[in-house]
């Protein structure tokens, strides 16, 4: 299919133009061929590759090896035009089993030690191709952002012997100032120092430290509360462009009482700059409280 | 002055329109005049003020502080249309002293526990206005980023009692690859696993911890090296948006052993995606030695 007079390798049809897909949910056909849902593939121009071996070595004082991994690309529909916030609950709950499933199957591999999943959404927030996909990455090591939550989670909880998380969603939810959406299994709330404008997180209210443990109650509140999460910002910031990235704890863990799983929506505002780089904080002028008053009263 | 149709504060005869100067270099007029040639004002819409105290509390789980602080603006030419790359060296070289005699102003202050400097370049890289300046920022805390470099420094120096920048100079220099510049006091060269493309660092080849320290030789020999490399990505890069920050000890830190203050050069080239912010992974796709080798080979 040719959109807007461009070829676009994720439209149905084009299923041969794409390496052979590693999942996808259909009726009728076999694989690689239209009546899909949801597709996965791996990446045309991946990060990682799945070949090979760590190969770990020194190269005077510094260390080097392979990027043994995985990097692939979940369609999320087969509609060219529908944005997230476009699809029905059931096709974005089709999109989280995706990731689970595909969460579940790489974890067989040992080399592998994190799954990322993420999205971007909109040229200016690192898109380069406009059919709504995801991402994800899966690496031989644990990214330097989810240690840092790892380990801060386990101070607080050698500390105070609970979720750092559970005590966020509490206290957040009895003053409710940066609460934007809530079910009984999920909440959406803008986090108390967030780095970004309108930065929100989406939490499990009940403690799991493992995404992939999610069962189907829960991936359908999580559905729902991300198609209105989405519907809001797109209503509130005039379709913006944004990511999202699932933290989650690494898949060899066994289950931690320390990590909660979350997903960080980050709608692309601001430029970083200097002093953000330089420094490793933000300024963000919007308050968290102010973004979730916003949010919650946009009507959607 | 009005320039392009635009009124520009910080141009020459427009001093009184801009916050009070703190520092300046001129000859004859009084302050706040023109005839400076680098002038330094607080910025009027300022990320953190002296005045105050950080009045440290809680708010029930959560820590906040109020942002007593400074946010100044270096002007660095009453030129408006020249950007650093062509300025004299005479002139870049006043632009470092104003920044050292800035540190050592702001350094009597106790409260602030690091003053980071940086330059935002072109609009993409976060610059509002056309008129070349730089900025610093005094915090009452030192940045994350710095933070982890120290510890990373202090892990190294205690496992080979060396400062780990002056070993990655010493064989940076031997294999050559990834030198970009050297003087005989300062080296620009392209880290080994630089997160960004063509993301250049300027160090001092002698060790030294604290930027504020630097003698005229050395600043002279700075103002060389940062002229000729901005040249030099102007030429390569076809006049890039950057940003560069400079990382030092913390003020009020003794002379430290393992730590060796650099300049920190990123031309804003690539979008920071999901993957970036979910992970602190950088995808790179130009490996340093052949950035240097650009860089080496732009004759400017």
């Amino acid at each position: 299919m040719i959109r807007g007079g461009r070829f676009c390798p994720f439209c149905p049809g084009n299923e041969l133009k794409t390496p052979p897909e590693v999942l996808a949910y259909r009726n009728g056909y076999g694989p690689n061929q239209p009546g899909w849902t949801v597709r996965v593939i791996p990446n045309k121009f991946p990060a990682l590759r799945v070949e090979g071996n760590l190969d770990r070595q020194g190269e005077g004082m510094y260390d080097k090896m392979v990027g043994v991994g995985a990097h692939e690309v979940i369609i999320e529909t087969p509609d060219h035009q529908a944005t997230l916030g476009d699809l029905s609950e059931k096709q974005i709950e089709s999109v989280f089993w995706a990731m689970r499933d595909r969460a579940l199957d790489l974890k067989r591999d040992e080399r592998l030690r994190y799954i990322l999943f993420f999205k971007n959404h909109g040229e200016p927030a690192g898109s380069s191709l406009e059919h709504s996909h995801s991402q994800l990455i899966a690496l031989p090591v644990i990214p330097k952002r989810v240690q840092e939550e790892l380990d801060g989670a386990k101070r607080y909880f050698e500390f105070k012997e609970r979720c750092v998380y559970c005590d966020m969603e509490r206290q957040d939810l009895e003053s409710g100032t940066r609460v934007v959406l809530e079910t009984d299994r999920v909440i959406a709330m803008c986090p108390y120092a967030p780095r970004f404008p309108f930065e929100t997180w989406v939490l499990p209210r009940r403690h799991a430290s493992h995404f992939e443990t999610a069962d189907a109650q829960l991936l359908e509140s999580l559905s729902w509360v991300m198609r209105t999460l989405t519907r809001k910002m797109d209503k509130v910031l005039e379709k913006p462009p944004y990511n999202w990235v699932l933290h989650s704890a690494p898949v060899h863990d066994p289950v931690l009482q320390h990590y909660h799983w979350h997903l960080e929506f980050i709608p692309k505002l601001v430029k970083v700059a200097g002093f953000e780089w330089g420094s490793g904080f933000y300024l963000n002028p919007t308050p968290p409280e102010e973004a979730a008053k916003f949010l919650r009263e946009a009507g959607v």
